[in-house]
């Protein structure tokens, strides 16, 4: 018998005597729309809306979440069909997807098999549990569903009441899709500007970015100050596309302003493919504030998720390219990183910026105190591997007693998984509810007042972090 | 209608099973007389004993976890009466009461909200919540109140059960208030020895201290041998006055000493405005080291909060002074911070160190282990940020597996908001009830002993670390 | 009355309506045997089998855990009998149980209380608590059942139901004890190999060691060659001897390769007494680097246990020696640390790594996205201080959720005290038990699924961690 499955109506709610009371703070949100202002969903999928292809190359292959679990048991990246540099593919996905549901197990306990689960019964509409018994069985059905009309992107855009959906984009993209899109659905798929291939001067490949993007922005970027004009006229489109936000990744969240003198002797150095390591990242820093200036003029929410160690197994990334799940979080410092921007942008009318980590222990000591005081500064939801049942509920208990609600963006997702946003929303409205619902029962908060956080975090508040 | 207020008998209790034995443990708790050991109520009101201001110059202007807030969520500080340093201030006391009682809903979740409710409620006695409709009414019910004679400070002091409080004084302080009050409330209100001002030799006004210091000391400080013996002499002074303790916040916990000579070097450059932005740093911990061995001496205990960047923002501290809201935790280091002092007092019979701190990472990898096993280290009460139901309850669970509950100082407050002194010792002894009770129910703790541990935290481990 | 000794039988199971699911988790976990592959027992209590001393010199003196918490409460010592160098003991057994006995309560909340509890009552059958009244009834009846045959250290492995139990040996032991047990109780009583005293080339004695080393090995270890070849004999010679694994105690995780040239010069140095600090810093890093190495080819698991400063105190370790419990975590880094030898081994097919930690804050920053993609990785049980129900809970919240189950290790114990083994163990698996019915009770796991992985992490998976 295979095993069925059923995800319990009260999943992710607390138990005892808190429970009904997050059942109906859950119920009064679970309808909300769905606002995804920090998305890394592909553009293609909404301007074309071609059907998904295979269950693997749909479900297993592109993510992360799935392939690193599975790779940590010892399966060869090879064998998941992981995208090989080199065009190389020996895997079958029928394969991919057996040796992914014969693993099951693994994910116990972690947000991707809860994700999954709700994908699997909720969208997929599937009703038995994944094994290695099961395997072909399931691939067929999700095989079928995707063949029809109401599994296209578009149609999903609807029935996942997504209101709301960006995308992040190149600095050079072209936004040629969200030209398109704009055309068919206003103000509904936007994008999101990210620059960091354009501000790590020692990266392989920078100069022929940097030349693109001096053609995409019709101005002579051999020259830091063409180069930031250059940044400054993408910018300028990208808003005119229907951009809210830009977006950065960076090792560290070092964001101090160098002398013009000394950045166009980096940018100069770069530009002979002679830059050192230390000039770099000095230079990247003092892009984050370049960009943090640019935010305060043009209104870009500037989003910042430092902190995180790329390609940390350089073997896996000549072989696989990078997001292939060998990236590992460091320690990161906010309190005296951020000062340079704080000190000039933190109460400047203009700007905002939302923060976000993968280090919990600024959560308490630097971020809610910093986001507690600048009237610019709000946190983002949990990130990446926070972005879990009991990662979300810490963020809550470490953030809430000093910067409150109101300081917090409300729930974006961060995800590259189009099928996964109805229940990465759902799992925050009811961690969320679970919190609250705590609260109310330790006679903290009263019900009324977690109905309307509950509404804030779901909704209003990333509304009005991001449209302003 | 306007929204009651009415504080929960079980408020901060835990629910479920553990709720029934934490109402009795608190319930044995909540009469005892409160111990202030590290108050930082100003001096002068016990000492001159005049009715209270307006409410906003009360509770929001001071506050500077409300004003903070606030703040935060955009309301300009001069339209909340932040002091100005010079000493313009254009915001009517009733219309700052306003901009506060219209954003109450900012305060969900947090422990100002919390301490708030007490103080409106059971100290002020009032029954509806702050809102922009009822802010008027409240303004006018807590005048009034306040105008009683029963709201002097000194009879607060009685209705409140203050067996003790300390205020904190600087160094160069002539403890003409505190004379008074040992002649009119004798061992009821005492000084702490603050010497920061001093030991940081590169703040503005350094030197004009250190020559205060000499005239008050009546010692020629133009030395560093002289403001050593100038310092030795003020905190005879202090312990005269009935001082139990000093007080130190640095901005690491770095405690190496220097040799003479180069103390000696660093001092003399002060003297001519030359110090070094390093040296000063160096002498700072050698103060640290200097005061420790001091303590050793003189048995004053020994209060050390590391971690804060202060006025993280220049231009609120140019325009409204220090201790505005924009100090920011930064990681602190203990272990090998302290090494010097612990070599040197660790085991030594005289000593006793309180630590404080404002990064939770430390409590369980270096503030437990140092606590749980030099007999002259104690754990001070979650401080700041985490003075906060959730914030002490990570405390207790953090530190107590390594350090017991007889190596921490059982609870202190430290707030300069008289009025909320009661709240914040309700809310300690509620949550440590509920933590103890937690341990009870899971059958980790015995009721017996959880009654004896709950007294020995709320009143007398406190006692005990102080008085000597 | 004295008051009675009665471990709960729901003893550290959470309250509430998980209670009744973890009592039947822990039912199905309570009598599978005990798989001890961390353990730091003398191997010559098992190869001699002589009966236990007298309570003092079994539970009190060698057990830091319990020495430090008095000494922190001011008991001298000398009075607890900590072996001196000098080899002077003043204090006689029967004191010290009294001192031990009459501060019973300093262990209130801590896990020393509850495995000492478990094994007065459990192992030794006693029916009162420690006091300064019972303390000579309790030391005479202790006394009594040690004399017994049944109390033998041989006969307590087989009742404790310890299937595999290894100890931790000097790579210049000569094994002998371990040839007689390999003899007695075959694949019973195994070594683990720690070189730590053989790599810091800085530390006091370390030439005679040397020394010793090439004599045991048969090398010649003047050369830097010559040492590298002892270590992979003894290895070699461990193994044979039935050893799984190695064991590594470095103040840091760097484990950085040196260029050969550069190794031999620092050994060089060090062979004439002149190796300086950073140098041998910079060659233990090497040395870890080297373990991983023969690791990869020997097939021995390497636990690496990072981050505590040993002997804080110079004058405790001048007087007593080292393991005195003053030794004090520090901030530990793995993600940089820790590259270089992922990059070379993180996914080489005979390599295994454990990864431990007293660092909580690098649970879900790093560990857990290292173990969750490298499969050479598993994250070790809650070590030290953190081997504690709170500090155990902490590490699956905090760390299942990106790593899963299976990328841990297990429990493993990590003790020298033989009679509290038992006691761990049963700790480990009620706290597992009860995290995993909380996340049945939520919904987030299936009561099957919840029943398999606690076998899993009671028994299978340090079997299949150590043993491959």
């Amino acid at each position: 018998m295979p095993k069925a499955l059923q995800p319990h109506p009260d999943r992710a709610l607390p138990a005892g005597e808190a429970r009904e009371v997050a059942r109906r703070i859950h119920a009064s949100t679970q309808d909300l729309p769905l606002l995804c202002f920090h998305g890394h969903v592909d553009v293609g999928l909404f301007a074309t809306d071609e059907a998904f292809g295979n269950p693997a190359d749909l479900l297993v292959v592109p993510d992360h979440y799935v392939t690193r679990m599975l790779v940590s048991q010892g399966v060869a990246p090879d064998r998941l069909g992981l995208p090989r540099r080199d065009g190389v593919r020996t895997a079958e996905p029928r394969d991919i997807w057996r040796e992914f549901c014969s693993r099951w197990q693994l994910f116990l306990g972690t947000p991707s098999r809860y994700w999954l689960e709700h994908e699997f019964s909720e969208v997929l509409g599937l009703d038995v549990a994944p094994s290695a018994e099961t395997a072909d069985q399931l691939y067929d059905e999700i095989s079928a569903r995707l063949a029809e009309p109401e599994f296209r992107p578009r149609a999903l855009l609807d029935r996942f009441k997504i209101e709301v959906i960006s995308t992040t984009d190149a600095a050079t993209d072209d936004l040629a899709y969200h030209a398109k899109l704009a055309a068919d659905l206003p103000g509904r798929v936007i994008p999101t500007f990210r620059p960091d291939a354009l501000v790590h001067l020692d990266r392989p490949g920078w100069s022929d970015l940097a030349e693109q993007l001096g053609e995409r922005a019709d101005t002579d970027t051999s020259t830091y100050q063409g180069y930031l004009e250059a940044l400054r006229r993408r910018r300028e489109a990208f808003r005119a596309a229907g951009a809210l936000a830009t977006d950065h990744g960076h090792l560290s969240a070092a964001a101090s302003p160098l002398e013009d003198a000394a950045a166009t002797r980096i940018y100069d150095s770069a530009r002979k493919g002679e830059v050192s390591a230390d000039d770099a990242a000095a230079f990247a820093g003092h892009m984050l504030f370049q960009m943090a200036a640019m935010s305060a003029e043009d209104g870009l929410v500037m989003q910042l998720h430092p902190g995180v160690l790329r390609d940390h197994h350089p073997d896996i990334h000549a072989t696989y390219g990078p997001d292939q799940g060998h990236d590992i979080p460091v320690a990161t410092e906010f309190t005296r990183s951020l000062r340079p921007v704080l000190e000039k942008f933190g109460h400047a009318e203009g700007f905002r910026m939302v923060l976000f980590t993968v280090d919990e222990t600024t959560y308490s000591r630097e971020l809610a105190p910093i986001a507690g005081v600048y009237p610019t500064v709000r946190l983002g939801a949990p990130w990446w591997f926070l972005d879990s049942p009991d990662g979300m509920r810490r963020f809550r208990e470490l953030v809430t007693e000093t910067a409150g609600f109101y300081n917090t963006s409300g729930f974006v997702d961060d995800t590259r998984a189009f099928l996964s946003i109805p229940a990465r929303h759902d799992l925050a409205r009811r961690i969320d509810a679970g919190y609250l619902a705590k609260l109310v029962v330790e006679h903290r908060l009263e019900e009324d007042d977690a109905f309307q956080v509950a509404q804030d975090l779901a909704y209003n508040l990333a509304r009005t972090t991001y449209i302003r």
